[in-house]
């Protein structure tokens, strides 16, 4: 446990769901304060629970309506499905001022979901980014990791490329893909979000022609600095 | 050789730049019958001869304009710098009809080349596809190589994400990224070839920011079918 995480509270929104609980365990492991956020505050406490037991006591993740958990957070990471996206930003817009945040939702449009298919704002990043407003900012990652893989111990071989509105946001956001166990990469502005939502079609794709179930990407030719 | 590649004629229009004479190297190298196209014959014939010494004479490629390269091909690749994108595909597409175009371009917006900033049409592959019009299937492919890499033995450790507007037509391009010495992925539709094109744009912005010259993607968890 560094001594940054000590500093830091983690609201994940959506935390009931399968991914959310799966980043929520990762960092809870590596000592961050984890807020579990839902709509129904029931739920939150229940999808806590769960996490705690696989943790084995070891650190506290507390869960609570999805407001609260923003009130509460300087970081707040979305992981709704992409038809709940609007309403959990909106409901939340006015305590997200200062905070930095995180959208791992991927902007699919069943039935064709092997097909790319971004929303007006250009991503599910940008949207958020256009209902947030002024004075936060966003950074999209974390959307081609599977929760299977986030909740076993597994080394996970599959990169987390991270855009976003600034450097220093996704710095921040990198910070939380190494605690989660996982490689990351600065993969520029947040209008190439697009790239990173539009891979889990791509990758979806290839699971289906391919007969996998977990492909992944891996950047090659590249090192992080020392 | 193989039986296919005989009955197999590749026009590479803008064949004359570094990745056009790549793939050409490459392509002559797996016995396929190339033809290199530009807008002027004369340097079309020079980028020839330059590749037949790479070859050191065990086949034969031969340099014209574009037009006429079109004529001769199954199967013609676009490896034209963006700003001559429209120009190239608008003077030869009466005589597309029939044959597959593959779309090599990499719609960059300079001097913001790390932003991904598509054109009207989505992708720089979905507005060759409008302005080839119906009977020609197109297929976005071979973006993230290194022309470096195409022109040397080394082994290349960058897959090719391939998106077409359909199956058979991804099926054919990706015997030709085999016939390259490299390894495919059929990546779906068309309207994929945002991803696939905006990874350049990514790839440019991890370069920057790490260091690198050849940043790449390698496909993990999936495998190909025997």
């Amino acid at each position: 446990m560094d001594k940054k995480s000590l500093m830091v509270t983690i609201a994940v929104l959506g935390g009931t769901g399968k991914e959310g609980k799966g980043l929520a365990y990762r960092w809870a492991r590596a000592g961050y304060r984890v807020l579990i956020g839902s709509r129904s505050s029931e739920r939150a406490v229940t999808a806590s629970s769960e996490i705690m037991e696989l943790l084995e006591g070891s650190t506290s993740i507390v869960g609570m309506s999805n407001r609260e958990a923003v009130e509460q957070a300087n970081i707040v990471v979305v992981t709704v499905p992409y038809s709940a996206h609007r309403e959990t930003l909106q409901n939340v817009k006015d305590v997200l001022k200062g905070k930095l945040l995180i959208d791992v939702t991927v902007p699919l449009v069943p039935p064709k979901v092997t097909k790319v298919q971004m929303p007006a704002a250009g991503s599910a990043a940008q949207e958020a980014r256009e209902i947030a407003g002024e004075g936060v900012e966003v950074v999209a990652a974390f959307q081609n990791i599977s929760h299977e893989h986030l909740l076993s111990e597994d080394d996970i071989d599959c990169d987390v490329l991270v855009t976003g509105t600034s450097k220093d946001a996704r710095a921040e956001a990198l910070t939380l893909v190494e605690a989660a166990g996982l490689t990351g990469w600065d993969a520029g502005p947040i209008e190439n979000s697009v790239v990173v939502e539009g891979l889990a079609s791509v990758l979806i794709h290839i699971n289906k022609q391919y007969g996998s179930t977990h492909a992944g990407i891996k950047i090659t030719g590249a090192h992080h600095k020392e």
